[in-house]
This record gives structure tokens, C-alpha cells and sequence, in this order.
């Protein structure tokens, strides 16, 4: 259990008045347990969760299945466990708090992720508990990174970034996708990530669409190429996209990558705290006006334990809130991407990276390769 | 949209006597649509639903940042988009419902999906409906599938088999776990997946641990190698693992393959439409312990669009049942795994495929690979 989070916690049940926080994503799960609960992300009906008490110890709740990993990573740590096939989760959760004095308490619980089905079980085995729901709160707590959470997301940033690098190194002209992918995937491992996600290699003609994965397409002569890809390590993520071209640059892609390198050190240079969402979103739409280049409706966003966090460096910086914007604060860390799939001229770039908001500026941490130019495959 | 399920919800709203049945989880979504959301099972707030009234023409509904993909795949299908940054989504489903004349309708939703902050203010927005969950009809339909279904999911069988196959003819001792991961993962692509899940690449005593991905570990003479992925494609998928030695067998363990092998022709054998989950299973369990290999608590599972469905061929056949039994149906597809991850010899074995119930039996649908006796690495 990490202590720095049960701190930030405690912050927020004294602001809200209550007597108890208890998480239900993967996400969140995550956050405070400092680890992942293997099957969570894949199977949603098996329950992990941590409870947290004002002033008092944490617990967790799992699944028996997970019940050896969870031990193994939080022995000193009281474990209620529920039985998958056997048990309804929502009444062994309630009788978990009941347990721990909470029958009658206020319960901070994520309705945004907590299932309606789950959430009315829980409130009939809890009838005198008053059930809140804190996951904007808890999104809010995420915005701000610990030192050990910039220091794992660069860690992750920079395995993102070199993976990519090698992998584009290792191939000629009449390779194919694949075997970019092949390297890159083999790399993400090497380089002690524990997973990935989001594999994007798109060349040639392919490199105008968002998200597709490798082909067996060759490289050829005057390819675009963009390739994108997230390392995971304990639920955080961070994703790092590169653009090269084969042998020769077709015409405009220097120029439209020139612009995009600007964008990116106007982004590090206006990032800082108390700088607005809105106001760096705008200067980077009008650079690419400059060129005739179609806007898209954010060029960075939060990134932790999900892969979109608020603020959005965008038109509207907090979902949901939209006419709203929002000050950049110091230990925010952002993914930020200068792009554009369509160019008009057949070809799309992206240049991917990941920041970290200091108290005076913005440190990049994708800092592997140098972007300056396009990179040249060979 | 898919004509044959959309048939089946046509029947379920018959028998429920619901008015319109409006999914919410990415698996229904894929199961009326026939494609994925992309970003849905990514980001949970990216909403994207099928709607189904009785007897009248589906619709579906996505936020903006899909719009092209949904329209692109279902361009006949009325569409509702909701803006990621500015609508409430709920608010504009109940617009939509509204306008399709569902204001005061019987509505059957997924509970175990749909958050409770969502169903509450979709509840707000719609004071007149009944909202009635209907996720156990949905995933009780989805155990029966359609021949389309079958064929993909054998399709993505033979995809997983023959690229553990190739992963593993292409390996040599002093080669390590992310060379056989490089492989695999190649072919997974280059044999048509769109994407994988779950790789696992587990050598010598990593061959006991149950979720591990491949490190830069060397085989060696002696190794016990498990090797398994999942293939995807439109949210289909499949898993197969293969085990293999590296030169020589270590002590036992062509003994104890030859009993996975035994309980894999057994459930073969046994299973057909009425034979009982449970007996199935304690028949596999009484062959574990002919060699005293630890009992595990299921040896098979329904599969499809999502990683475990109902039945399993376990203790307890249906998730929260316990005490019952459920019986085979014919279409069914079930993943199944004679295994033991620790035989109390160093290393672990597992032999997983995935069958289709027949008429008059089961088929085996991951027939790639002649699993009869271990792999050998060279």
C-alpha cells in the first residue's frame, strides 16, 4: 500500500466528510494498492478493491483466484476475499464494513465504474450506509504525480521511445510492418516493460489512419511511416509515437515536420504551472493553420493509470465541462502529440511524447530519441 | 448489424416483454453490430450502444471520435452520436429513445455493465421507462452461437495454434522466451488476427507460474516450455497453449503429459449436447488425481466475445450458482485446459484448445497442432 496516496486520501475524506473511501476500478485498485490485480482489467466481475477508513488501517477485497498474488504483494495488509463462484461480492463487501464499523457510515465509491446492478446489491446489504460517489475527486487526486509515479512514467516513456527507435533502425526498405512490430514488441520486453498496449504501425498510405496495427505492407522507397506504442508496468502506461520515412522524404512531409517540432517545444516552452489548457491548445491550432493543416480537438491530455486523463490540453480541458478551461499544475504529467493523419499530400504524422510539469516549466520525458528531424530508414 | 442476433433479441424481448433492448458493454455492442467500438473497451466513458426496439429497426449510438468508423462499418444503421467533451451521453440516449418513441417503455439494459452514476441520471432522464436489467439473457444468448460464429472462432483457434507452432519450430536451445514471443506474435498478425491478448511465454521453473510474459530467460536442454496467446478479431477470441521440452524431457514429464492428453480426448469424448458440466469435470478431476496433481477449480469455460462466459466445466457451472449444474447445448464453444501448473517436478504443463458442441458431439476447432506427445525444441 503506498502511503503518499493514503495521505492524499485522508485529505479528501476530511474534505468530504467521510467516514471511508472504497475503490472499484482497475485504475484505482492500482492507485492505492500499488499493484494490479491480474484478471481485474480483463474480467470485470472479478471484484478487487481497497477500502480505505478515515483515520484508520487500509484493507483490500479480491477474488480467491487473486488471492495469492494480492498476499504475495501486500502481506501486512487485512484481505477480505470473496469466492468467484460461490458469493455474491457485493455481500461479502458489505459484510467487510460492517465488520470495520462502517454499517452506518458515508462511503466514498466510484459511480462511474461501479456497475448499477453491483451498486443497488450493495446499498440493500447496506441499508443505513449513505453510498457517494468520489471517483471525480479520486480522477483529480490522480492529475498530481508522487515522485515515484514520474519517475515510473518516464521509466515507461523512455522504454516507449527507444523501443520504437530500434525497432525503425532495424529495417530497410522492403521489409514490412511486421517486422517493425516484431522488433518493437521484442524491445518493449527487453527493455523491462511488463506489457504493452496500442500497437500502431502505419506506413505508406496506411500512415493517414488512426489506429491500425502491422501488415505484412512492404517499405518502400518515400514511405511515411508512424508507429505508436504504449509500455505498461503496474497499471501505468505511457505512449510514445515516432514518424520516419524510407530512403526519401516525400515532398512537404520536412516541411509539415518541421511545424510539428515547433509545436512540440511551444507546447514544453508554454507548459508550466498556471498556464491555461485552452490558451496552449489555441497557439497550437494556429500553428497548424499556418499550413492549411485540419485541427483536431486536443493535442495532450493526462496520462497516468488511464489512458486519457484530465485536463486535456483541448477545446474543453475537463470533460464534460464544456466553455470551461483549466490551469496546468506542477507534478501533472501529460501526453502531448502534435499530428496530423491527414496532410494532404497522402501521408499523416504524429510526433508522441510524454512531459512532466516542474515547478517552473515542463520537462520531456520521452527524451530518448532526438525528433528534431524525421527519422530516416535506411 | 447482424441479422441472425438481432433475431434472438427479437425472441428475448418476447419472452421479457420488453419494449427495446439497449446494450452498453463493448461485448453486446460487438455481438449486434458484428465490429467494435474501438476505443470502447479502452476508455469505459466512450459509450457506444446498440438500441433494439421489438419489432422495429435497430439504431446504434457512439460518441463523435467513432462516428466515422461506425458509419463506415454500418452505413444502413440510423446513428446517434453524443460529443465526447460536451454532452451528458446519458442525456442523449434518452433523447434518442425519446424520439424513437421509448419514452414510456419497458427497457432492458446491462446492470453489470452500465455504472451507477449513469443508470441514475439515464433514470432522471427517462422518470416514465422501467429500466430492467437483461445481462444475464444477453450473455445466455450469447452461449449459443450462430455458424458465422463458430467459423471465426475456429478461424482464430487454428490462428493461435499454428503460431505457437511456428513460435516453437523456430526456436533452438540458448534462444530465449522473448525470441519464441517475437515469433508468436509475428504470425499472430501475419495469419490475419487483429490483434492478441494474454501472451504467455513461461520456460523451465517459469513453466509453474500462471500469468507470466516472456523475459530474456535462454532455454535450455531440459526446459519444460508453456506457451500460450489469445487471438482477436472483432472482439472474438481464442486461446491456445502448447508445451514443449527443450532436447530431453525432464523426468515426468512425458508421463504426465500423456494424462493431459488422456483427459483432453476424455472431454472430448464426453461432451455432447445433455451431458453435465459437473460430471465432466469431476471426471477430469479424478484423473488428476490417478498421479495426485492438484485438483484446480475449472477445466473449461464457454468463450467467444468475452474471456470466460457460462458454462463452466467446473464445480460450480454457472458464476453464483453454487450447489447446481448446467448441461451442454449444442453450438456451444468452450475453451478447455487439461493442466497443472505445479506437478512437484519443477515445472508446470498445460494443454489448452477450444471445442464446438456438434449435434452429436464436440468438435475440436484449435486442430492445428498434433498435441498427442510434447513438442520438442530442437
Amino acid at each position: 500500500m503506498r502511503q503518499a496516496i493514503l495521505d492524499k486520501l485522508q485529505g479528501l475524506m476530511k474534505v468530504r466528510s467521510l467516514d471511508a473511501v472504497i475503490t472499484s476500478s482497475p485504475e484505482n485498485f492500482g492507485y492505492v494498492a500499488g499493484f494490479v490485480a491480474p484478471s481485474q482489467p480483463l474480467m470485470r466481475h472479478r471484484h478487487a478493491m481497497a477500502i480505505v477508513p478515515a483515520g484508520g488501517a487500509p484493507g483490500l477485497f479480491c477474488v480467491d483466484m487473486e488471492e495469492t498474488t494480492v498476499k504475495r504483494e501486500a502481506p501486512d495488509t487485512p484481505l477480505s476475499v470473496w469466492r468467484e463462484f460461490s458469493d455474491d461480492p457485493m455481500q461479502v463487501l458489505a459484510s467487510t464494513l460492517e465488520g470495520m464499523g462502517l454499517a452506518r457510515a458515508r462511503l466514498g465509491l466510484e459511480l462511474d465504474y461501479l456497475a448499477a446492478g453491483d451498486f443497488a446489491r450493495l446499498a440493500g446489504f447496506l441499508p443505513h450506509a449513505s453510498l457517494i460517489g468520489v471517483e471525480k475527486d479520486l480522477s483529480r487526486l490522480r492529475q498530481i504525480k508522487t515522485p515515484d509515479e514520474v519517475a515510473l512514467i518516464r521509466r515507461l516513456s523512455r522504454i516507449a521511445d527507444q523501443a520504437i527507435s530500434d525497432s525503425l533502425a532495424a529495417v530497410r526498405a522492403g521489409d514490412t510492418e511486421l517486422d517493425i512490430a516484431a522488433v518493437l514488441t521484442r524491445r518493449i520486453y527487453e527493455l523491462g516493460a511488463e506489457n504493452f498496449k496500442l500497437l500502431i504501425v502505419a506506413t505508406g498510405e496506411r500512415s493517414q489512419l488512426p489506429n491500425v496495427g502491422p501488415t505484412a505492407r512492404k517499405l518502400q522507397r518515400g514511405d511515411v511511416c508512424r508507429v505508436e506504442i504504449f509500455s505498461v508496468i503496474g497499471g501505468y502506461q505511457a505512449g510514445v509515437c515516432r514518424t520516419a520515412f524510407v530512403q526519401e522524404a516525400p515532398p512537404m512531409a520536412e516541411e509539415i515536420w518541421r511545424l510539428m517540432v515547433e509545436c512540440k517545444y511551444a507546447i514544453l516552452d508554454r507548459i508550466r504551472p498556471g498556464a491555461s489548457c485552452l490558451e496552449v491548445y489555441r497557439d497550437f491550432i494556429a500553428r497548424l493553420e499556418t499550413m492549411n493543416l485540419p485541427p483536431i480537438s486536443f493535442v495532450g491530455h493526462g496520462i497516468g493509470l488511464h489512458l486519457h486523463e484530465d485536463p486535456y490540453i483541448g477545446e474543453t480541458p475537463i470533460l464534460g465541462e464544456p466553455g470551461g478551461d483549466a490551469p496546468i499544475e506542477e507534478d501533472m504529467v501529460l501526453g502531448f502529440e502534435p499530428l496530423c493523419y491527414r496532410t494532404g499530400y497522402g501521408f499523416g504524422v504524429q510526433n508522441k511524447d510524454v512531459l512532466h510539469v516542474t515547478a517552473d516549466g515542463a520537462t520531456l520525458l520521452s527524451d530518448y530519441t532526438n525528433t528534431d528531424t524525421l527519422i530516416r530508414i535506411g
